[in-house]
């Protein structure tokens, strides 16, 4: 087998076998197929794109690609729960200790910011102490004994895929369905998912921006699933606007900490309810959507979900009185509440402008491994469908520099449209 | 400008600009631009395609990449001939000296073979002592003093597309008509010409199998030429069969001299002289393809062009005397006439077995650098419509060795097709 037929095979829009992409994947992990092959590979990927069968057999190839993980001695089904990305998004932070609460052990393994959007494992690193490098060993012990994790994927699960995104960075071959399918789906297997939510976001400051390309995806991926023998149910939610009251890493927390004591803004709460229902169902906790819905609503209520974030909070080394007392949270210096200049109804929240503005603030990293600001970003007061009278707040920004702020507050005001006519706030969920 | 945005451009079906392909020719020429964004781009360009002007800009790009060459104050207009190359081509070992006896100066640079398809170079050297080495200035100077010139392409011409080449060829990027005309074109206008005649050859000893697809690259490399300014003519021509009646180096130097002395086989003749006359009239020495043909046949009648080649080979370190003692060649050890086992017509001489049988005897190199066997190929005494007797000779097999010689026969006996009623001669041009 020679890479080069392999290409020229995809090339002329020919179906290739398991057997080949296999065999590129696995000459590409180890250096023998140069980078120049594989954007090569990429670039007729994307444009003649590939199979269900394909894309599932490059899912595994990558998944095997580096250690898989098995939990199968560890927990009954091991769960899954991925989304897409978008603009405060903090739903794991909440919805795993809901899950967890009752009686689903979750093991999960998050990433980092990268762009607009933010990442899990920056929003926990605003407890101080709180490890996100838990090594495969602790992870097992950690799902075992705690019945929950929250951690940093590591480097050894899907060295294919690492590679690979690396070099469609730079040669124009990331927007690709069965590349970016694949790329999700082959960490989540190498992870040892058993069963897996997929939370495909779409919207304006979704990397998805149509409802039919996250339809697209969210499709490929459950046809992935189906196919390597993992149940996979996919939601389709909204990302137009912001998700929650909250943009920023600490901000987002404190909001995820509040949902679990029975508060957090009703749009979150619904989406993280919806997404526990999901989970709890799938890993046959729960018979249907209503009992899963009624065991996250009593997790919070009851206090349950809570106390499993403490533990999380204390297994992985962090402050866990940070989940009792919220004022210990890093602050930002300044906190300022910009007002409205006009009244009417709020039309539009750009989700990708405020996004983008928080990145400015230090929330997030211009480049990988630039440093992040957890106290900084932004408080949402008002949301898409809401009325608004001239004068009324607005948002907050939370900075800690003078000029950031000046700046960060613009950027959001033109996040904000306005509508003299009622305007109808936003679905949750499209599917 | 950034490599990775013009690589989106061409992946998203966008025209480029001039300035975009120049920045990205340049960029990977001098190593700002690595082998991974230019095989994606490449890979892009052929699945995606690109428009004349696109491939003109692209053509002059790699043209521009290293030194291009000016004739303009050596000769009143440089022209070139060139082959899409095939096999039992030895053309311009032929019309070179025939148009430059007809008082047109001619300077050539020719390539190797590649696969089954010879190459003049490999040819010229079976005369010893003739120098394919030229340098710039030798070239200049020897186009002034004796009006011929027939050397390989230097280094420095083009090296845009000598990389880029490279590339394709392991990258599954070949066959893409943008990228075909382009490279042919680009060494064209770095080696200075400003009139070209094209002889695109088709069928199945020919890179472009179909009429159709010959025709697609001939208009196409017209369409550059005339974008860049340079007049341009193409030639479709067969290459079923083999051309003429020899396949192999020195059998075809031969055959090419013998037809300068009044000889050759017919169809190689009237090949020669259409395609001179072509130069002529594009060279601005006959007014139309009459007078053209009329002045080639003169050449050869009056031994002008003999003359000129005995001028060339001298020229450039050969030894003439070859030239007038045609046994001085070296021979090969084993010579047998292969005889048919049927009577009936001759239906096909498929070219691209007869070429990869050469090549196993040694006239070509299964890898870059192989030698070669200079004595050893095939006399074709059969072609395409000749009628054949049961015991008649078919065609002969020159070998240095006996296995191989065995191989050889079988193989160029597989090539020949034989049919009971009578069969049409093949045209010698399609258009």
């Amino acid at each position: 087998m020679r890479a080069v037929d392999i290409i020229i095979k995809k090339r002329d829009k020919q179906e290739l076998t398991a057997a080949e992409i296999e065999f590129f994947i696995r000459g590409f992990t180890n250096g023998d197929i140069p980078d120049y092959q594989a954007s090569a590979f990429a670039m007729a990927i994307l444009l003649n794109r590939m199979t269900a069968q394909e894309t599932t057999d490059l899912t595994l190839a990558m998944a095997r690609s580096g250690q898989v993980l098995d939990l199968s001695k560890i927990v009954d089904i091991a769960v899954d729960k991925h989304s897409s990305g978008g603009v405060g998004d903090k739903t794991s932070i909440s919805v795993m200790p809901m899950v967890a609460a009752c009686g689903l052990p979750v093991g999960k393994m998050s990433g980092r910011g990268l762009g607009f959007s933010g990442g899990t494992l920056d929003k926990l690193e605003s407890i101080p102490g709180y490890r996100v490098d838990l090594s495969t060993e602790e992870f097992k012990k950690q799902l075992k004994g705690k019945g929950i994790v929250l951690t940093g994927q590591s480097l050894d699960l899907a060295p294919a895929d690492g590679k690979l995104y690396a070099l469609r960075d730079v040669t124009g071959t990331v927007p690709s369905m069965p590349l970016i399918a694949s790329s999700i789906m082959s960490k989540k297997i190498a992870a040892g998912a058993q069963a897996i939510v997929l939370d495909v976001k779409t919207g304006l400051g979704a990397f998805m921006q149509t409802l039919d390309e996250a339809r697209e995806l969210a499709s490929l991926m459950v046809d992935i699933g189906r196919l390597a023998g993992r149940k996979t149910v996919a939601l389709l939610s909204d990302m137009n606007q912001p998700l929650g009251a909250t943009v920023g890493n600490a901000l987002e927390v404190i909001e995820a900490i509040e949902t679990l004591k029975g508060g957090g803004a009703p749009d979150y709460v619904e989406h993280c309810l919806h997404v526990a229902a999901h989970v709890l169902v799938i890993g046959q906790r729960a018979k249907d959507l209503a009992e899963g819905r009624a065991m996250a609503e009593k997790s919070i209520a009851d206090g349950g979900a809570l106390e499993k974030l403490r533990v999380l909070v204390a297994a992985q080394g962090g402050d866990a009185s940070y989940v009792d007392d919220l004022s210990k949270f890093e602050r930002a210096k300044f906190i300022e509440a910009v007002k409205a200049s006009r009244g009417g109804f709020i039309s539009e929240v750009h989700a990708r402008r405020v996004g983008e503005a928080a990145v400015a603030l230090g929330a997030g990293r211009a480049q990988k491994g630039d440093p992040i600001d957890h106290a900084v970003g932004f408080v949402l007061r008002k949301k898409v469908g809401d009325r608004v009278e001239a004068g009324e707040p607005l948002f907050e920004v939370h900075a800690n520099d003078d000029a950031k702020l000046a700046e960060a507050r613009e950027a959001a005001l033109s996040a904000f449209q306005f509508s003299d006519e009622s305007v109808p706030p936003l679905p949750l969920f499209y599917e």
